[in-house]
This record gives structure tokens, C-alpha cells and sequence, in this order.
């Protein structure tokens, strides 16, 4: 078999240039893995295999009479469970939904038929996108391939742990309090929270509506920019959805960082990591210098209150969305999302206000940062992976609570609506992925894929595979049926 | 004395073009007409009779030097005291703000700057640009030139009140619940709230930052265009400022509305009409018809809650300016600001973001009746003009809340966001104005201003004028000092 055991986009578009593969084969194998690997990730809500090799059928007719339509052709991707697709249950992660079948596709989805990539199923998440514990109380827990013992992050978990594990070549997630970018440190893979307005939201189940974006995972930047350059753009139903055009950047072979300036935010962002970010973060900034950029130290005011404003946006942002229903079906919610959800009830329209003006001061606050230099870096995710159910983890003998420690270094950046780029740069001494972060510009999501893709091309941390990619699990056969 | 007592923009600028009479008589002159007819209307605040005099001395050297900026150079004008005036004080019809004397003007004062305007004096607002009833407890109330027992609007209703009276030849208001057209109509002049966006807010003060909008008073509809043109247009500063490029209709001299469908929202919008109302709409219909508009009935579902989500919003927006004010100053506030400042600290945000959801689809059945006619047309205030003072009026045999009854057709408009227009339609029996609206699609204010200007230029209701411009309180000298 040519197929790699987690193949990118390019690779796969370049088997069926030439012939050597059709994405029918693609398809087989993939589900073949997904059935070999999955029982131990739980990454997929549903599988859409029949739906699959109907659109591979096509996509190798198409190709071979010469109709390739452009790199995403006949590749397999999978979505984030709250994205609608037609015909292909929905679930958002809740029971009340488990029966969902849209009857339209979500907009990115139409996107994505368009330019020809196969949807192969739909993944795991949060219930509702949110949630306190990585457990869904309905589907059960998403894995990381990494360890299936550890979480892969949240919400969109399901779409990073099945991309690290080669069950698909990229996938869609969702980010409103850091739901690509903490599943895409934790899995080892390159996650992009384009800028708020850049992908249209219509189809994608809401969480938090002046938050909530989407955006794609790849297994290295390049593939991120492509299926990112396929989601963009203006969609006139989406009332949210920007008409900014869209750059898409040249990402070439040996690139340097040359007249670059990366700013890098000392304080709250570089405090209480663990060594082994630490060390990773150091490593990381000497390579930037490396490549020419130059670093520039930067100070954002208002970060240390940012996540409390964060977290009193979606509070009531989401209790808003699931109000009405959780009267009616409370005993269908799981205790934590519930939990959320009657908080989010207390909350005054006067301190959802106040606090989305303190927001804007902290945008501000950014938009001055990012001034002066052409991108932000800091580390992704302070602590060490979190095991399946832990609610604590020490850290350099501290306690922290998992999910506001994870979050720590993410949820303000929502705020902002910034484009965030997250790659992997490094590992934790127990052999988990390490994650760093990219703040560009609004609307430079260009500017951050090229330093991304520096970075990533100097370092090759992205060619490292988990375990389970490289070595099956015994008692299956490698080569399928 | 060749000055009309209540010149429009277009007649003194012609005065001026030809040197028949330069801006410093015409300063001269309305300061004398201030000093004898505003102890009667109380519709100043704070009268910049130095800065004015300066100003038109400057305007008089530039305009006869052959420097003549545009219609508006050296044409007095008066602004709602919530807009930013260097080095005049901004009181915001409130005793916190009584000494405030602001470094910079607001950005619709730098524009008219720029455009030669002369900055008369502040005219006098509801408390906070808020309240319940008609009567600043800090400044008392605002007159109406046409009956001095009777209120002028609000909350900008100082500014019709001076322009109305001729104390000015244009004047700026703002309009968050009705602020413009309610006076306008009040005053049997003309007020335009453009789109939500068109004019930068930066130096305006806040009442309800979803909803805020400033806009224009003039004394016909091409007096509103001209000062509507020097305010519009894009700020970077103000974040809500759109860049929607502004359009100039060109105001012909016997216009005619062939090819124009004008849609009039039966139910609603014409349900309680005190009779003269009722008479003066009918004839307007037909004075549309007469012009060669089409007439079609429209829907507007959703219209009937649309007054409640604009309260329950402004409610919650009004206190989050205010909160911290209250706290430190509670009795330097009114009873009756103080009141809805209360209420607005106990909603909900998720009463709020429910609200602003329902808003949205409210906007979209808007947008519906609006794509299939060029403009809407509906009484601006279903009921005769209240007495200082007065909280309850009958009509037609039954008591009406002043304040419910005056912004019942008024209020929703603000939720779109859309551009509406009023126009005087006649004449209560008791002599007092009636104003019609007319709302256009969103950014298209250059129709409705033409559709106004048709209207007004064949009826003429415009041309009348109060009695106290007519014929000065007896004791005093016509011709001044």
C-alpha cells in the first residue's frame, strides 16, 4: 500500500495526480483504520462510510477524466458533530439531538463539497460545544491518540484526536473559549482559529454567539491554509460573516523570518508553566531568532481580567442559546453543562455589558501589541495533558483545577477575535505534544501561516507520530482485510 | 432687515454668495432673536455667542475673500448639549455634568467645523438624554414655538424647539428611541435619523449604545440633506462606524415619484390615530399617489413586541452607562431617570441577548417588506401634542400614557437600524404639527430624502410657521437694538 499511515493533503492530492492512488482507496483504507483504531479514541460520533465512497466514486471519475477540481479533490475530512450535514445526523454531543438529521449542509460544509474534499463522519465533542469535564455524559469520552488515557481537549476534540490518529487527512472544529486550539496542542497537530467573521457560521450550532468561530485542523500548516482557503469568505446569511478579502500566502520550501518582528508577551502568559513548556517555549523563541525574526517584548493590560470577562460573556451567551430548552428537557443535560447553564441564568444584563466594553478595551490593548509587531507567540496550554476524568492535576507540586489551567492562556484571545494559529513545538517528558501559539492581525491569518509554517518547517515536531499511528494495536493487520 | 425670521440654509447662503448680508449680521441677528423669543421656549442651554461672533467674522473675511467652503459655511446651527464642544460646556441635561467643558468636539462638530458651520449654542435635552416625562428636573423644560404651553418632544427637543422658532438654520439631535422624530414632527420640521452607523458617535455621549444615532433638523427636506452630508461618513475612531460610501440625491425643483413603490404598514402603524391624524395620513397617501408613487400594503410581522425588546434593551444599555453614576451620585439624579435606571440594574442578560436575538429577526422582516417597495410610510405620533407637564392625554374618548403613546410607532424603528425621515403633514385642529415617517432600506437615505422632498415641495407644510416667528411677543422690538 502507498498510503502513509497518516497522509497529508499534498501527499494524497499528489497519488491522485499521478494516478497511483484513487481516492476510492483512500476512503476504504481510512475507514478500515477508523474501524481499526477508533474503539480505543472514540473520536467519531458517526461515521458516514456509505456517503463516503459515493462522493470517492465521483471524485475518481472526475479525476481521471481530468476534472480535478484543486487540492482538497476526493480528500477525506472530518467535521465537528455541530455542523450540519445533510442527511447525516447532527448530534452537538446531546442526547436531545441524538436523533438529528439536517436536512441542509452548514455553509463551510457546502464549501468544502464544492471543492471536492469527502466528508467521512462527524466527531466527537463537549455536549453542546460546552461543558466543564472532558466526558461527554453521552457519548462517552474523546481519547488521545497520543495515550488513549489522556483527554485530547475540548470541545472539539473528536476532530483533533481522529486527525492525529490518521483518520482523516484534516478536519473541522469550532472555537469560542479555545476549542481548536487546546485539542489541537493536545493532539500534536496545526489548529487555526481564523478571525472572528472570516468563516460563516450558518449550519454550525451555536454556544456563544459574539465568540463562536470556525475553523480547521491539519496535520501541518500547509494543509491548514488549504482547507482554511476553502472555508473563508463572505456568506451574506451569515449576519456575522465579514466581506474583508481573503490572502492566502505562498508558503515556500526553506523559509526564513528575515524583517519579521515577533512580540513576545512576558507576564501572564509565560507564568506557572510547567518546566517542560518552559523549556519548549525557550527552545522555541531561539528558533524564531534563528530564522531571522526579530522578538520584542510586549505588554497587553488587561489580560489578567480577560478570562473572567470571557467567562461572563458565554455564561450568559450560552444559557441564552439553551434557555427555553433546558425547561423543558432539563433531565436530558448533563450535570456539568447544566451546571453552566443555570449559572449563565444569574448573570445581569448590565454586567454582560459592562463586560463586553471591558472588552473592547482589551482589544484595544491587543490591536496597539500587535502594532508594533507582526505576530504574538506564547505558549498554548501551561500544564501537562490531563488524564481521561481528572479534574486536578499537579503541576511542579501546585494542584490546579484542568480546565481553568488549560484555558488559562486561551479564552482572552477569544475575546479579541484575532486570528490564532496553534502548532505543535515540542514534548513533555511523558511523550505528550507541547502547543504554541500565534496571534496575528485581524484578518492576517496569512501572516501568521507563514510563521507558522517556518517555524514548523525548522522544527518538524508535525512528523512525529503517536504510537498507535506507527504500530497498530496487536491482533490487527496493517495491510486491512 | 433682508433676513427672513426663519431663513433656511439655502437662503442665507444665497445672501451670502451675492454680500447682501454677511454671517455676522445673521450671527447678530439670531443672537437678538435667542435673546427675545428663547425665555419663552427655554430650548438653550448654553448660548456661545462669543465663539459664534468669532467664528462668523472668520466666515465673513473667508466668504468675501472668494473662500466660500460649501451651503454651509457661515450658517448658524445648534446642538443637542450630549455633543462634545470644546471649550463650551456639555451639560447632557444633567447637574453632574453642569460644569463640564469638554478638550475636545465631538467628530460631527469637527465636520461641520470644517464645513464652515457656526456653532450657535447647546440646546437643552431630556435629563441623560432619558426620562420619563418631558421635564428636565435640572433645567426645566424645553417649549414648543407653536404653543409654549406644549412640549416640544424628546428628547432632543431643544433643538427642534430653535430651529423651529428660527434660532437657528439647522440643528443636531440624537436618536436612540425617537429622539429626532418625535420633536420633528412635534415641531413641524424636518429631522432625519439616518442609518445605524452612517454618522461617527465619537464625542456624543451614550444613552443606549445598540441604538444611539445622531442626525439632522432642518427646516425642509434639502436643508436636512446638507447638513446630513457634512456629518455622514466613515470614522475609524468610532467603532461603529460604517464604510458604506454616503450618496447625494440630487432634490430636483418639481419633483415627481413616478416608478416609486411607497409601502404603507396597515395594522399597526395605523391603528389608534387620533382623527386629524387619521385625515392628514390619508391625505398624504394621496398626495404619493398624486405624484405617481404605487401604493402597496406591507406586513411587518413581529412589529406589535418590537416596542418591548427596544425598552427591555435600552433598559439594560442605559444602565450599564449609568451604573457607577448611580451608585456615587444617586440624588443627582431625577426621579424619573432614576426610575428606569433601577429598573434596567435587574435585567437579565439573558433576557437581554434574547432580546437583541428577537431584534435580529425583527430586522429581517423589515428587510423583507422593504425589498419589495423603495419606502415606508407611517404616522410618526398617533396622538395630539401633550402640555408641559402632562403624563396622560385623551384622545377620542380614551386616556393615553403620553410617553407610550407618543413612541408607539417610533421605537421599533430603532431595532432595524434603518433610516427614517419625518416630514410635517398638516395640522392638528388645534394648530399644532403633525410629522409623518418614512423609512427607507438601510444606507438608502438618499430616497427617502427624495421621496420627502417630493412630498414636502407639493404640499408645503413646511412654509408655515409658528406664531411667535410671525409676530414677535408684543413689548419687545422686531428689529432689534
Amino acid at each position: 500500500m502507498v498510503i502513509a499511515p497518516r497522509p497529508t493533503i499534498s501527499e494524497l492530492s499528489g497519488l491522485y495526480e499521478s494516478g497511483a492512488v484513487s481516492p476510492v482507496e483512500v476512503v476504504e483504507e481510512t475507514v478500515r483504520r477508523i474501524k481499526r483504531l477508533d474503539p480505543a479514541l472514540n473520536s467519531f460520533v458517526t461515521v458516514a462510510e456509505e456517503h463516503a465512497l459515493e462522493r470517492a466514486r465521483q471524485a475518481a471519475a472526475d479525476i481521471s477524466a481530468g476534472r480535478k477540481r484543486g487540492p482538497l479533490h476526493g480528500i477525506p475530512y472530518a467535521a465537528k458533530d455541530l455542523l450540519d450535514t445533510r442527511g447525516i445526523r447532527t448530534t452537538v454531543g446531546s442526547k436531545i439531538m441524538a436523533d438529528n438529521v439536517p436536512d441542509r449542509d452548514a455553509a463551510v460544509i457546502e464549501k468544502l463539497d464544492l471543492a471536492g474534499a469527502i466528508l467521512i463522519g462527524k466527531t466527537g465533542l463537549h455536549e453542546w460545544a460546552y461543558g466543564i469535564t472532558s466526558t461527554n455524559p453521552h457519548f462517552g469520552p474523546v481519547r488521545n491518540p497520543w495515550d488513549p488515557e489522556r483527554i485530547p481537549g475540548g470541545s472539539s476534540g473528536g476532530s483533533a484526536s481522529a486527525l492525529a490518529a490518521g483518520l482523516c487527512a484534516f478536519s473541522l472544529g469550532s472555537d469560542t473559549g479555545g476549542s481548536i486550539r487546546i485539542p489541537a496542542a493536545f493532539c500534536g497537530i496545526a489548529g487555526l482559529k481564523p478571525t472572528f467573521g472570516r468563516i460563516s457560521r450558518r449550519g454550525a450550532f451555536p454556544l456563544g454567539h459574539s465568540l463562536d468561530t470556525l475553523g480547521p485542523f491539519g496535520l501541518c500548516v500547509q494543509d491548514t491554509l488549504l482547507a482554511y482557503l476553502a472555508m473563508a469568505g463572505h456568506d451574506p446569511r451569515d449576519p456575522a460573516s465579514s466581506k474583508q478579502a481573503v490572502d492566502a500566502p505562498a508558503l515556500g520550501r526553506e523559509p526564513r523570518l528575515e524583517g519579521t518582528v515577533i512580540g513576545v508577551p512576558r507576564g501572564f502568559y509565560f507564568e506557572g508553566l510547567a518546566p517542560d513548556v518552559e523549556s519548549a517555549m525557550s527552545a522555541a523563541l531561539r528558533v524564531f531568532e534563528e530564522l531571522g525574526a526579530n522578538l520584542r517584548e510586549v505588554e497587553l493590560p488587561g489580560v489578567e481580567l480577560a478570562n473572567s470577562l470571557h467567562r461572563l460573556i458565554l455564561l450568559a451567551e450560552a444559557t441564552s442559546v439553551h434557555r427555553s430548552r433546558l425547561v423543558r428537557r432539563r433531565a436530558d443535560f448533563g450535570e456539568d453543562v447544566r451546571l453552566l447553564l443555570d449559572q449563565g441564568r444569574f448573570v445581569l444584563a448590565t454586567d454582560y455589558l459592562d463586560a463586553q466594553r471591558a472588552r473592547r478595551e482589551f482589544c484595544r490593548s491587543c490591536e496597539t501589541a500587535l502594532s508594533e509587531v507582526d505576530a504574538l507567540v506564547a505558549p498554548a496550554i501551561p500544564i501537562p495533558t490531563a488524564r481521561v476524568g481528572e479534574l486536578e492535576i499537579e503541576v511542579d507540586g501546585q494542584i490546579e483545577n484542568v480546565r481553568l489551567a488549560t484555558t488559562r492562556n486561551i479564552r482572552a484571545l477569544n475575546l479579541t477575535g484575532l486570528p490564532v494559529l496553534s502548532v505543535p513545538c515540542g514534548f513533555h517528558r511523558d511523550g505528550m505534544p507541547i502547543g504554541l501559539q500565534i496571534v496575528g492581525r485581524r484578518y492576517r491569518e496569512d501572516r501568521i501561516l507563514s510563521i507558522g509554517h517556518a517555524y514548523e518547517q525548522a522544527t518538524t515536531w508535525h512528523t512525529q507520530l503517536p504510537a498507535m499511528v506507527r504500530e497498530p494495536p496487536s491482533g490487527t493487520d496493517p495491510t486491512g482485510p
